[in-house]
């Protein structure tokens, strides 16, 4: 075909570009220069819908400041809405491990939105004296305050997936907790046998831990919605109107529906990575609880004859294709690894934090690479051990019953009365002679029988309380 | 000597403890034990001095309840009081690194209290019929909440240093950048020459970076003031009466001068670390902020004839045994190495807090040590570039002038009037033919000298504003 | 359509699985249990591969040894070798992030081979009867012993790439060498000017440093080399005939052309990951070789006016929306990131690796999935630094003379004939004179002008020799 | 006194230093810069001890080559034997982390080596005029060659304990595997119930993770062995006459026993830290595994009665100040906390190796800090966790064989008899109705006695093998 490629220009000289393609000579430098991982930032909807909201935002603020005309703002908040509800992210293809600080992710985003509104205006694809990528797509802008305020707000629009999965995990620890409150069962420091404890207790614990970690994402978004959204090239402002960074945040934030405010120090805005550190360290956070939650679930339901035994979960699938009727914990197994993940991508963003330097940070694209993905998986995680695991939990009551029971931990509640060395003594020859601590202290006549039924009982071995000697 | 050692007693049989020690069996076993590092917790003078509040707490908790009575309660918190003055941290000789969730550092505690408390009651060292280390002094108590808590109470008095330390810090930063807030320069982005600012807006960002981490870090300490006191071995609160958490926690609040407040769930209190991963988050961010600062500062002031040479460091130290009058940027170059221990002791603590199993995290004395290393190291570093480093900086202002006035990154400026292509094309211009951008603005006529005297202008160019053209 | 389904079983019971999908209910199962990430194992072909000459490797050997017949057999090898050759890789759909150990990816495996093989006897998918994923393509087997050594081959497989990449790149660095080897240039330490060198010394370092990791490579990949295959479900072997790991290991040597070995334990080989370890940490090693080399050639091409400007970089896209004429050392900082990556992929391998209990790894599909993207990413960042950066970099042969020439670091060449101390005043006045180094020992009349040209002549400054005095 | 402080003179000016101190000026300014952890570098034996190797080595070269004069020399080479055999390390003050690139650490031992040589040959400390600090002990070095030969030698003279302490490790775990070789038990994979194996295979495998890793911690030393010396400041030789570096390096050799070798390109080895980052990541393996030997000791003899409770460790300390009778694991917990710490370590160092700039890596300082603890800690943990645990470890041998007898785990030797459906069935009965694997083949007349027994005998379970059917 004649008109199968169109050419474009650029710093570098001439090439030539797919001719139905939206985006243009600088997508194509990214292209070739970045065949790294396959993945392209169209994979990122949140990302590409937030890089049409700033520029949205940007034409409605020059537009209102009378530097874009009205024709060409309308056609670019049109292309805008198109990429907000969905439409071309597939021609937003630059690879998510990139160089060049983001640009190539701005320059994309210049040119699908100059072209579709190219189109919209009833030009042809690259005809750029009308309508210009940079001059008019970019006006006020840089890659530098566009490029970490879009990531910014992709962040913000992605954490509330993440929550609602947390706080469905949360609730359905609490619904068991709740279904678990009267089943006795020995608790465990050090993994050796300590006191008494229900296992609805022990179930609420993985509530709490969840619930209050929705509390510390809260507060890290609440970091990441500052912007710094007409800093432009180094947070000088350079090339904006006085009026601009105002007009455009508010533009944003009524476009977005994300509460983003502008940041106090635009230079610093620029250039620091703090707030992704900040979220990512309670990514990893999240990750380190959900990994001891589940390695604890793995631990609990251990067996079925020769492990603790105590919970049971759901089989999800035939365990093994060598052992017949094998049941794998699978499901926390996929929620650590995926916590293991989280870890690493923390190490990663902490580095590429460090490495920025003077007035910006290079290393955004393989920070926002990350985060999305520890975002995404930790939902994807917090779902699946809701869904296929932590709802179909069940308890395994006789076991649990009869080692509370037998157990030499009761020993420990003796304390209070007999004192610390007597209630050794009782321990040791409890374990030594395979019989019960209760039978034990009514055999060495050490107590009556009514007062240590009362010592012992349930509610009196899981709460604080003395009983009168 | 006869009187060289005397005999003690515990779960595994007898042992000669050395007769002048206040220490007892159980902390001799730890020594045996736990050979690691030759550093021990007594050189952590904050979590002694926390273990003395909690254990005063208690005993005056116990006394008001009546299961202490008045005399070996008095001996306890005179006992405390001393430690808590500084006094018998020489006592506290079990290495850092430890196993048994911090049961030996809970034993020394309670065994120099009561051998104290028994010599100001006019007995013998090891009379512990007179008054018992784990009856008496640790009554009510279980190292599953008193170590947690003396640990959390030992980071609220350390950080406070830190906090002091960043703000003179930040101070320092804030002052230069007024010193120099009329030095114009070329901001760089990618380490590539970008637009114009002011010396004293890059020192600002410095500023700013460090006085937001203060915040974080008032927020982390704020969770870390959940303790679990009351809970003893597992949460349940076994062993202690009704009204002791409030009680106990009431007297550690008034006599540590600490805002501690009651975790909501003492079960999940007494086994997450989530508060440990939170604050060493924190602090780890403020590592990375840190050594951001301090690689930008060897930037800066690189050279002295073929590096950037745009600011001085004060000379601390011949820089070399070879190369003669050279001086280098060593106070940034040990910041950036702390920065490197806490960022590897956040993963320490990341894996440490991830390896907690049911109802205790058995890795404690790891996280404390890795905790307050990271602490007192970060505010060894602020200290030391502040006072070594910061103040003394000068700026090599006619480096910065020249720079300005001949760069081509003055092309950006003009980008509002003549579009980026023509900008571009000037810029290309302007380093090949080795001439300022002004000049060549003024030889094709493409501004008159007022309008782009006015544009080049150093207020124009490192703050927001279009000239009207 | 009514045939759109077909009915599979297994232990948790029954569901239909696509008709036309060669995968059965064992796949179904990973599908809904395992919604990570949507990037499937089909995605590394090497994995893939590695299961297929697994699998036949497997059945020759249990044809060999009387367990299966000749007729399933040669269909189960006939389905393998058109997997080895790069078909129905689309049918591999599992997630990279998976629970159970591999099993899912194992049964994946069992399962297409099982109904391609039926296909090629004649019969439907899904009729097991006849030839059965489990007791036929499974047979002697378990995911235990097949899954570990399908990780290990498929790295095997996937490192030539990497080091046919590092070679490329190590060799462009030493053509630059060569081509450099003349252009004397101030070295550095500490980022302050040392001694004189020749840019062909500094660029020779780096294509030392990158040789040098080929080596550390290959001996990781000796290590890795090590299978267990015969181990079956915990290394015992149970379930294979005494003669079956000998031959099933000759023939996965001879069909897949990798140099495999039995591992001495097979007990020890089943549980332990520390091949994979450190092979990470070698790859880790190369990453931190890259970013450092990445980190001094966007040092050295820093400016081009207010920077180092001492190389540069071939411009590779415009390098600002909103600096015209800006160009940006965008390659070496998309290798920069992926060092990063893949330093944070060593931390989660690392974890992973430490989670493993007692006879088995449950996290091994973590470490596959971290390790496949280190290779893969570590590659592509090579290609793209050897083509597209160091091929065209060029010297500025004036600026880097010109610094030697006024260079106060000369002083330094003086201390074995005028002492460190007389060396040290030349220096510091040298440098407060603003005069050169040989004029200044010249006037001060310390040496006369032949030997000090002798002294001060390329040859001697960049190599060892101290010349007669 | 009058003569408690003498003065010296450096490049910043005047000032006093204690008249008794052997260090001087260079020392001091370093004492003031870095006030950070108050761990001093005297701490570290091999590290002086290599510094006077290295110091003696080069006097020797100087002398032969006729720089240095007999007498300097000999005092020189006097002083140096002095601290080789352990005196002046108290002389050896600044902090372990500084600045510098090493620099402080090499005037220290220049400054305590002159003026114990002035000592030696009669003069007073601080009279340079008769030997020189710089000009007599640090001729033809630079800290740059200096430095990194030290820590390379120490790291070489650290080793050796750390493998002594594996092999006593590894050789207690092998002798217990032949202690328990009889012991048949439960194998497990992902927590859950696999097939059976003996006690003795469990643990040989152990003794068989820690003896693979003493051969790649050999092959890490080999790399750690190839140094610089002569290399001086930028690895050019530059101050060094041409014989010099050979003559040094074989002094070296014979002096220390250390089978060093020269780097083939020493302006790369002056920069490169890889050989760190891989003995850090031999070092990282070496925790990995044996962290996953302590979970594994912890989990096998959880209990008593609550737990796995296969194996007894024995005990070590009371593990509670509330529960009485607990004994806990502290020994393998204290070794899982080593591990986290060397973990993060490597975290540490890899930043570090990274943040190396052109000719010189800065941060050794913090490099050769990790690496001495974490080697130190390891040889450390591998003596206790030996010592106090593993040879004291009993098996608890009834309820292992009461395991193996009930286990439906035994389903697995029918495959190959009954194929994998039948298989999973009788699995699944025998779990639901509490019965013996055995007793339900024989009740369903699936297989006569004698096959049966042949079949489960311990022998036939334990390693490969298919009984003729």
């Amino acid at each position: 075909m004649t008109n199968s490629t169109r050419p474009e220009h650029d710093l570098l000289g001439d090439a030539q570009v797919p001719a139905d393609a939206y985006w243009g000579i600088h997508t194509l430098r990214a292209i070739e220069n970045y065949p790294i991982t396959g993945k392209v930032i169209g994979e990122y909807s949140d990302l590409i819908k937030s890089l049409a909201y700033v520029k949205e935002a940007a034409a409605k603020a020059n537009l209102e400041l009378g530097h874009l005309d009205a024709k060409k703002a309308e056609a670019i908040i049109k292309a805008c809405h198109e990429i907000e509800s969905g439409k071309l992210h597939d021609q937003f293809v630059v690879d998510v491990i990139q160089g060049g600080a983001g640009t190539s992710t701005n320059m994309n985003a210049n040119e699908v939105i100059a072209n579709r509104a190219l189109e919209i205006l009833g030009y042809a694809k690259g005809d750029y004296s009308k309508l210009h990528p940079i001059n008019d797509v970019n006006m006020s802008q840089s890659t530098n305050d566009v490029y970490p305020t879009s990531l910014r707000l992709a962040t913000c629009l992605a954490i509330p997936t993440l929550l609602k999965a947390m706080a469905s995990l949360s609730q359905a620890f609490a619904d068991k907790a709740e279904e678990f409150k009267d089943i006795l069962k020995i608790g465990r420091t050090q993994l050796q046998d300590a006191v008494p404890m229900t296992l609805g207790q022990e179930f609420s614990t993985y509530a709490v831990m969840i619930r209050e970690d929705e509390e510390r994402l809260k507060e890290a978004v609440s970091l990441i919605a500052e912007i710094n959204l007409g800093a432009t090239a180094i947070g000088t402002g350079i090339n904006t109107d006085v009026g601009y960074a105002k007009l455009a945040i508010a533009n944003l934030k009524k476009i977005s529906g994300v509460d983003v405010v502008i940041s106090p120090n635009l230079i610093e805005a620029t250039q620091d990575c703090g707030a992704f550190v900040q979220l990512s360290g309670v990514l990893k956070r999240i990750a380190v609880k959900l990994s001891k939650i589940c390695n604890d679930l793995r631990l609990l339901s251990s067996g079925p004859q020769a492990g603790l035994n105590e919970i049971r979960l759901p089989p999800r699938a035939a365990g093994s294709s060598i052992m017949p009727g094998k049941v794998n914990p699978v499901i926390p197994e996929v929620v650590n690894q995926i916590a293991f993940e989280v870890i690493g991508n923390d190490v990663t963003i902490t580095m590429a934090a460090e490495g920025g330097q003077l007035q910006l940070n290079a290393f955004e694209p393989i920070i926002a690479h990350s985060l999305f993905k520890s975002i995404e998986h930790l939902s994807a995680g917090c779902n699946t051990l809701k869904t296929h695991c932590v709802i179909g939990i069940t308890a395994n009551r006789e076991v649990l019953a009869e080692r509370v029971r037998t157990s030499a931990g009761l020993a420990t509640a003796l304390n209070p009365y007999l004192g610390y060395e007597n209630a050794t003594m009782i321990a040791k020859r409890a374990l030594q002679e395979n019989c019960s601590v209760a039978d034990l202290v009514l055999e060495l006549g050490l107590m009556d029988k009514e007062t240590l039924d009362q010592i012992l009982s349930p509610a009196v071995l899981t709460s604080p309380g003395i009983q009168s000697k």
